[in-house]
C-alpha cells in the first residue's frame, strides 16, 4: 500500500436527496481518501432481471475520481433482490428451520445456481464498468460472506458425496469414526442418509459445519476468479471477514475458516466493531487485527468500523482518533467507517455514520478531520507497519464448533455456560493488557518454530499431527501454554480412548481420566513464590490432573479434590510446557503466563493496560511506538527505547523521559 | 343514558345446571340492571352448519325483560365454531407464524368470505330475534376485535393493491419512501412484491400494520351496518375497545385505531382490568377512562372489568367499590363485570367472576350489592358526567408502531429497552398522581386550541402537518411539552434528514443531532431554583441538545456530555414548549409539568396521589367531585371548594372542612 | 431375587476397539454380575432392513455366561434405524411442533404400524437367539417409554373414537363436561372434530394426554406379550421407568401412568439420577424408590443410576457407596450403573459412566470395587427387603397434567409458578427428612385402610369415588393431610360447582370458594402451643378457608386476610383430617406433620437428615436397619433398637450405643 486509506462506505443509492458535490466537499474536508461503493445495492444496479442500471456506481466514481478519491468495488451479491426469489423462491436457503422468507440480507444459498446465475452476470456487467477506472483501487467480492446455515436438499447431497470421498466409500469407517451405533444411527446404505439437519451426534453436526465453511471458500474464490478477469494488476480483491458476533466483534469466525477463505483474496480485510464510551479498551481492535494480520502475516484492511454506531457506542472525546490510531498499531493500512451517512430507512437506522441522519458537522465528523489531516501529513510514517512477534496464539473452527456442540460446560451445571471463544478471549485480553503482542496460528501452521512461546486455549478437537507438531515444538525448545480441554477429541470429534490429554500429554508431564465443575474451589500451594491471595480460584471447569513428570504449580484447595494437581509446569526436551487444567481468576493467568514468557525468554516491557504499547518497523525502517491510553484518566509512562520523535508533534523523545497521555489519547514515537 | 348501568357479562350456556331463575334473584339482590350476552357463543347458536339454535338467548331475554334487566346483545363473531374450520380451514388467518390451528378465540382472518358469510348469516338471524325486545338496550359488534396477525396471501394482495393507491402505482416513490434500496429490497414490479412477512424494513413493516387496523375499521363498521338494519333508535351500537396487554390494560392498543374503528359505533365502550390489592392506584381506569371518553368527547361503557379477577386480584375489602366510582369519576356511565360467574372449564378459569365455582355469596359479591344500592339511589346525581379539562395528551398508534420496530433503546443496550407506551404512561402516570385531569387527542385532532397545555409524548413518526400543527398551538399561546423521539420520523417512518426534532424545532427552539444511552449521567443546573436531589438523573434514552434560542433547564452532569442540553423551555410566539431530551427521574418529571402548567395557566390542585381527586358536571349542572382514597390507610384532606353535600351520605360539606377518607374508600361532593 | 444384582449397561457396540476380555476383567474384579444390553442398538442389529447381525449380542453373552456375568437383553425399539425413516418418514411422531426430524431417540409413533411391524420382527430375532440362554435372567422391553408427543391423524383419529366410546356417543355430554360451548368450541359432529393439538380447553386438552399416556400401556403390553412367548419362567420382564427431568429425576413422570404401565411387567425396574456432590441428599433415591415398590408392593430392580454421570456430579469419596446403599435401604435389589464405559461420541459423550473415556481405573471404578465385594458378601442379608409403612402420599397423573394446564399460580402472579410436582415433593422431602417412611397410593388405590396417615398434595383433578375413599378413610378411623388444590375438579378438569374442597369438606370440616396468592402473608394463631417465629409464612398460593367444624390451626396475618382459616384439623367419625391451605415454609410443615402423625399414633424416631434412617425385613426374618449420612461432617447418633450386629464389620451393637457415621458414609444393623 502505497499511503493509508483512510474513508468510509458510501451510498448514494440511499440519500434522500441528490448529496453527492457536498458530500465529496465534506469528504475532502475530513482527508477522506477512500470509499467503498456498491456492495449489497443489487436491486438497484439490477431492477428487474436482465435490466441493469449503473448509474449510481458511475456517477460515484466519476466525481471520486474527479475528487481524487479512492473507490473500493463491492460486488452486490450479499443481498438478493425480490424479482429473483419471486421467480426463483429455491434461491433462499433452507436452513435447520426450514425454508426461509424474502426479506433480510444473507439468506440465500450460496451454492443455488440460480443464484450464481444472476450473480455472475451482474459481477461482470460492473466489472466491465469499473475494473478500468482509475480510481478503482480494489474490490470486495461479496460482503462479510458466511454460509447463512444452508442446508437444502442439494447441500445435504453434495456433503454425502463430500462424505463419499472422506471415508473412500467405506461406511464402516464412517459410522465408526461418528461413533453412529449410538442411538442407531448407523448408515448402512448411503442413499439411507438422513437429513443432517436433525442429527444429535456432535462428530456428524461438526463435519456438516466443516463442509458449510467450505461453501464459503467456494464461493469467494469463484467471485475472486471472475473479478481476476477484469482487474488491473495494481488492484487488489478482498472480502471483509468478521467475527463471532456478541453484539460486537468477540473471537474466532464460527462460520468461515478465515485460513481457507482468504486463500482467494490478494490482501485481508476486516470489519471490527467494539464497545465504546467507559467499555473501550481496544481488545477487539488488537485482537481482530491480530488475526487478520496472520492470515497472510501481512498489513490489512479495516474495510468497516463504527463512526458513530449503535446510540450506546456514541464516541467520547478522543476515542475515534485513539481507535484509528489502534488499527494502525496492529499493522492496518486503512480505518473505513461503516459508514458516511447515517441511514433514514430500515434495519440500520441506529447504526450511525461519520454523518448522523441531518448530514451536518457534529463532533465525531469533526475529530474525523483531525484524524484524516493527520494521516496525509504523517502517513508515511505509518504505513505498512511490519511486526515481528515472540509469541502465538493458536485457534481452531474445528475445536470451536466441537465445543458448541457439546459446551465446556455440559448440560445441568450451576455456572453459566461459556464456549470457545470465552477461552480464546480469556487467553487473548490477559497478553493485551500485559502488553504481549502475539500473531496467531491455526492447527495445519507450519511456522510454530518462529515463536518463543504458543497459547493454546481450549484445542478441544485436533489431528494427531498438529499435536505431535506441538509436542515437537516444545521438544525443540519452545514453551507451551496448553489450557484444559484440549487434545480431547480427534477431528472427527471422536474423544480419545487414551489417558488425557492425548498425545500433548508427553510434553506436559500429567494426565487425567475425571473432571468436575468448581463450586468455591480455590487454588492452593505456592505459585513461584508467593502466597495465593483471596478470591483467587478455579472458574467453570476442573480437570484433575495428576502429575507424571511435572511439576505442581498450583492444586485445588477443597477437601476432596486437594490431591489433584491444576495447574503445571513441564521440562521437555529443550522446551517447557505448561498446564491449565481449570479456567481461573486473572491474577492467577497473569502469573503463569508471566512464568511462562520468562520460560521462553520473552522480555515484559512492563507496560499494563490502560497503558496499551504495540510497535512495528515503518517503511523507513524505523520503529514506530504507539503508547494508547485507554482510559479517562491521563496517564504517564516512561519512555524506556532509543530516542525518537513523536511522530504527530514532531517533537524529540528522550529515553527514560516521562511520556504524559491525555484520557482516550495517545503518543507515537519513531526511533 | 337515562341511568347508570350496572352489571355483568352472563352465559347461561357455560351453565353446569339451570340456574337461571337463581341468578335473577340474586342479580336483583345486587342491583344489577344490565347483562351482556352471546358473544362469543357461536357453536351454541349454531351447533352445525345452518342449523340454528338461540335458545339459551331467547329464555334468558325473556327472563331478564320480566325482571326489568337490561340486556346488551353481543354478535357472537370472535370465535368461530369447529364445524366452520373442519370445511374450511382457511377461516384461520395466516399470520407471521404460519397457517394457525383451531382451539383459542381471535385466530380467524377477519377478511376471509366464508367467515364474513357465516357471520353475516348469524348476525341477521340473532337481530332477528333480539332487535325488537324492550329488554335490549343495544348491542356489541363482535368483542375486543383486532386483526390478529392476519397476512394471508388475500390480506397480502389487499396491502399490495392499497400501497398501489397510496403511491398512485409510482414504484420509484414507494421505494423511496420506504427506503427500499437499502438491502436490495427494492420492487421494481408490483408483481415482485415479496411475503411482507419476511420484512426487515421498518417502514414497509410499520404501513403492513397500518394496513391491518384499517380491517379492524372496516370489519367493525361491517358488523356495524348490519345491525343498523335491524336496531331502533334508542339501541346502541358499540365495541369494547381494549389496550395494550401486560397482565392487565396497560397503554395504546398497537392492532386498533381507536379513533378510526370508533367511527362505526353509536356509543364507546371498553374493557379495563388493572392490577388489585397492594397495587390497586386507580391509573388504569383513569388513563383508559380519558382515552375512550375522548374518541367521542362524550360519556362511555365500562363494558368489562374484573369482579374477582385472577386470583392475585381477589380484591380486598373496599376495592370493588372505590374502582365502581373510579369509573363514573372518569366519565363512565357503566359498570359492568366479566363476568357473572366464574367458569368451570377452559381457558379462563381462573379469572373469577362476582361469583366463585359455587355461586354461593362470597365478600366480592356482597360488595357489589352495596355498589347497587348506591347507584339505584344515587345514579341520577352521577350518570353523564361531563368533563372540560384543560390538559391534552397527544397518543400515535404510528409513532407506537415504529416504535416496536425501532425501540427506544435499538440494540445492544445496557438498561432494559422501553416501549413508546412506557413513555406515555410516564408522563400519564405523572399527571395522574398530580391530579390534573386530561383528554386525549391523536395527531389527526383538529381541537388542540381548546387545551392550555398539551404533552405529546415520544410522537416518533408524523407527519409534517400534525408538527406544524403543534408548533401553531404555540405560537399561539398554547403550552406544548415534547419528550425525546418526537418528531424523528416522517409519516412512512423515513427519518428526517434536516436537524432534529423535524419542524418542532422552531418551536422548541432546540436541535441536536446525536443522541445516547446514559449511564450514571445525573441531571445538572438549576431546576426552577431548586438543586437537583441525589438520585435524579437522566435514564434510558438522552439526546444531546443544543439550545437555538431555548433556555436550559438542566444538562448533562458528565464529563464528556456537559456541554450539551437536557431539557428546555422556549418561548414561541404567544407561548412556551418545553422539551426532555431524556427520560429522567418521577421528581425531575414533576417539577418540569409544574413548570410547564404555571406557564399555561393551569392551576394545580395541590391535592396527590394517593388521593386522586376527580371531576365533572351532573345532569343538575352541580360539580361533583370525587375524592378517591388508593391506599390502606386513611386520608385527611381540606375540601376547597364551595359548600356542597356528601352524594352518598347525603351530609352537608362546608368548603374549608376536612374530609376523612377512609383506606380504599371514597367521598363524593356534589357542589 | 436370589441374590442382589450389582452391574451396569454395557455397549460393545459402541467400543472404540475390541475391549470384551479386558472389561469382563474388570467388571469381575469390581463384583459385577449383571450387564444390560442391546437397547437402542438397532441400527447394529439389523443395519438394512431385514438384514440382521446379532454378533454383538452373542460374542457379549458367550463371554458373560462363561465369566457367570447375568444378562439382562433390552429390546431395541427405543430408537430407530436411518433406513426406515428414509424408507417410512411417517414413523417419526408429528407432534405439536409438526413433523419430527430423523436424529434423536425417542422420536416415533408408537402407534405407527411400520415402525411396530419392523419391531415385532425384530424383537422376536432377538429372543430367538438369548432367551434360551442361561446367563440372561431377564428382559427389558424398550427403555424409558413414552409417547413422545405422538399426536398425528391416526393418533388423533383413535382419540376420537376413544371419546366416542368414553361418552357413549353422547356429544352433548362430553360438550357439557369439557365445557365446549366456551370460546365456541363444541363439537356437534364427530366428524367436525378439530385438531386437538390446538386446543386452549384444559379438560379436553388433559384427556388427550390421558389418552396418549394408555398408548404407552398398550405399547409395553404388546411388547411384553411378544416376549412372553420366547422367556423361561424364571426370566423376568421389566421396563426402566422414570420421573420427571429437571436435571435429574424430580417426580412423578407426567408422560406414564406408572401403575398401569407396570401390569404388563413381572418386576418394576427404574432409573434414578440425582445431583451429587455437595447437593446430594439421598431423596431422589428415597423417592423413586418409593414410589417403584408401591407399584407392585415387592422389591424393585434400579435398571440406570449414575457412576460419574455429569462433570457435576463426579462422586466425592463415599458417595458412590453411600448411594448403592441408599437404593437397597428403599427395597431396591439392584444397583445397575448407567453405563460401564464413557462414549467417545455423540450426545452423550459427557454422561461418563464407571470408566472413563480411556477405561483405565478411576476413583470412581475403585470405590464400585468395594461395593461389589460388600455385595457379594453381605448380600444375603440385604437382598428383599421387605417394607411395612404406616404412612402413604397419594399421586395422580391426572392431577399434574390438569395442573399442568392451569398452574398453581395462573397468569400475572408475582412468585415464581409452582407445578404438581413442587407440592408432591414439599410434603414427600419433609416426610424424608424427618425419617418417616412412606408407600405411594395412587386415586384408584384400594388398599387406604392399610395405612395409618396418608398425605394428599394437590390432588386437583379426581373422581368422587376417590374423595369419598378418603373421607371413608377418616371415618373410619384414618388420619388425612390434604393441601390446597385437592378435590376442585372432577376427573374430566371440570371445577365442582358447590363449595370447595368437594366432598372432601365434609371430612375436613372446612370450606371456602375464595383464594389469592400471598403476599407477604404471615401465618397467625398458636400452632400446638407455640408461637410462630418469624419467617414463617404463607408460599405462593393461599385458600381463604372457612371452618365449618374444624379447628383454626393457623391463620393469616394480613389485615385483609385475617378472618380466614389457613390450616385446620377437624375429627370426622373415628379419625382426624388435616388441611393445608397454603403452601408454607419447611418449619410450619414438620409441625403439620408431626401433630398428624401424633394423631395417626404413628412414633417419630427422632433421627433427622442429614441422618437418614430406612428399615425393612430380610429374608432371615430379621430387621435390618440404614442409618445413612448425607453429610461431609461425622456424625453421632444413639442406637435405639434391639441389640444387633453391624452387616458390613460384624461387629456388635448394643442397644443406647452411639453409632458413629463418617461423612458420606452408612452403617446398616440387622437386629
Amino acid at each position: 500500500m502505497k499511503e493509508l486509506l483512510f474513508g468510509a462506505a458510501y451510498y448514494d443509492e440511499y440519500m434522500p436527496y441528490d448529496r453527492l458535490d457536498k458530500d465529496i466537499e465534506m469528504m475532502k474536508k475530513a482527508g477522506i481518501n477512500t470509499v467503498r461503493i456498491a456492495e449489497s445495492t443489487w436491486s438497484t444496479c439490477e431492477p428487474q432481471e436482465g435490466v441493469f442500471d449503473f448509474s449510481h456506481v458511475e456517477r460515484v466514481m466519476d466525481v471520486m475520481e474527479k475528487a481524487g478519491i479512492n473507490v473500493i468495488i463491492g460486488t452486490p451479491t450479499y443481498a438478493v433482490p425480490a424479482w429473483m426469489v419471486k421467480a426463483h423462491p429455491d434461491v433462499i436457503a433452507t436452513t435447520k428451520k426450514g425454508a426461509g422468507i424474502y426479506g433480510a440480507r444473507q439468506i440465500m444459498d450460496i451454492t443455488n445456481p440460480v443464484y450464481l446465475f444472476y450473480a455472475e452476470r451482474v459481477i461482470r456487467k460492473l466489472m466491465e464498468l469499473s475494473a478500468h477506472r482509475k480510481c478503482v483501487i480494489g474490490f470486495q467480492v461479496d460482503n462479510e460472506t458466511k454460509y447463512y446455515g444452508t442446508a437444502g436438499k442439494n447441500v445435504q447431497l453434495a456433503f454425502v458425496k463430500y462424505l463419499r470421498e472422506k471415508f473412500h466409500d467405506d461406511l464402516d469407517a464412517m459410522n465408526h469414526e461418528f461413533g453412529l451405533d449410538y442411538w442407531s444411527n448407523r448408515v448402512d446404505a448411503w442413499e439411507d442418509f438422513p437429513d443432517v439437519r436433525g442429527t444429535i451426534n456432535g462428530s456428524l453436526g461438526a463435519e456438516f459445519e466443516k463442509f458449510q465453511r467450505t461453501l464459503v471458500d467456494k464461493f469467494l474464490s469463484w467471485q475472486a476468479g471472475i473479478v481476476s478477469e477484469y482487474k488491473r494488476e495494481d488492484q487488489f480483491i478482498t472480502n471483509n471477514l468478521d467475527f463471532e458476533w456478541r453484539g460486537y466483534s468477540y473471537g474466532v469466525q464460527p462460520d468461515v475458516n478465515h485460513l481457507h477463505a482468504s486463500q482467494a483474496l490478494t490482501v485481508a480485510a476486516t470489519d471490527i466493531y467494539h464497545p465504546s464510551q467507559d467499555d473501550l479498551t481496544g481488545t477487539e481492535i488488537a485482537f481482530g487485527g491480530d488475526m487478520i494480520r496472520s492470515l497472510k502475516h501481512d498489513n490489512y484492511l479495516v474495510m468497516e468500523t463504527q463512526a458513530q454506531g449503535f446510540p450506546c457506542w456514541t464516541p467520547y472525546k478522543g476515542q475515534l482518533r485513539l481507535c484509528a490510531y489502534s488499527h494502525l498499531a496492529s499493522g492496518a493500512n486503512s480505518v473505513m467507517y461503516w459508514h458516511w451517512h447515517s441511514i433514514h430507512n430500515s434495519f440500520e437506522t441506529y447504526w450511525k455514520g461519520l454523518l448522523s441522519h441531518d448530514f451536518a458537522e457534529n463532533d465525531t465528523y469533526r475529530e474525523a478531520c483531525i484524524i484524516g489531516k493527520e494521516f496525509q501529513e504523517k502517513g508515511s510514517h505509518l504505513v505498512n507497519l511490519k511486526k515481528k512477534n515472540d509469541v502465538a496464539v493458536m485457534v481452531s473452527n474445528e475445536a470451536l464448533t466441537a465445543l458448541n456442540w457439546f459446551g465446556i460446560q455440559a448440560t445441568s451445571g450451576d455456572n453459566g455456560e461459556i464456549r470457545y471463544n470465552d477461552v480464546v478471549r480469556w487467553i487473548y485480553d490477559a497478553l493485551y493488557r500485559m502488553n504481549v503482542e502475539c500473531d496467531f496460528v491455526w492447527p495445519e501452521s507450519e511456522n510454530l518454530s518462529e515463536y518463543k512461546a504458543i497459547f493454546v486455549p481450549a484445542l478441544y478437537a485436533a489431528p494427531d499431527s498438529t499435536l505431535e507438531r506441538l509436542n515437537q515444538y516444545v521438544k525443540d525448545g519452545g514453551t507451551l501454554v496448553v489450557t484444559f480441554k484440549s487434545g480431547f477429541a480427534n477431528e472427527n470429534v471422536k474423544v480419545h480412548a487414551d489417558a488425557q490429554p492425548h498425545i500433548l500429554k508427553d510434553a506436559l508431564g500429567i494426565s487425567y481420566n475425571q473432571f468436575t465443575f468448581p463450586r468455591e474451589v480455590k487454588l492452593s500451594g505456592k505459585l513461584y513464590g508467593t502466597d495465593l491471595a483471596d478470591g483467587e480460584g478455579a472458574r467453570v471447569f476442573m480437570e484433575l490432573l495428576k502429575p507424571e513428570g511435572a511439576e505442581v504449580l498450583a492444586g485445588y484447595d477443597h477437601y476432596n479434590w486437594k490431591d489433584y494437581a491444576a495447574i503445571t509446569r513441564n521440562k521437555y526436551g529443550e522446551g517447557t510446557a505448561y498446564y491449565l487444567g481449570c479456567m481461573t481468576d486473572d491474577n492467577t493467568l497473569y502469573k503463569v503466563i508471566k512464568g511462562a514468557l520468562g520460560s521462553a525468554g520473552v522480555e515484559l516491557s512492563g507496560y499494563s493496560y490502560p497503558v496499551i504499547v504495540r510497535e512495528g518497523t515503518n517503511d523507513f525502517g524505523k520503529t514506530v511506538r504507539y503508547f494508547l491510553n485507554y482510559s479517562a484518566e491521563e496517564q504517564e509512562v516512561t519512555y524506556k527505547y532509543d530516542d525518537g520523535e513523536d511522530v504527530i508533534s514532531g517533537e524529540e523523545i528522550k529515553s527514560g523521559e516521562e511520556l504524559k497521555i491525555s484520557a482516550w489519547d495517545m503518543r507515537i514515537v519513531e526511533a
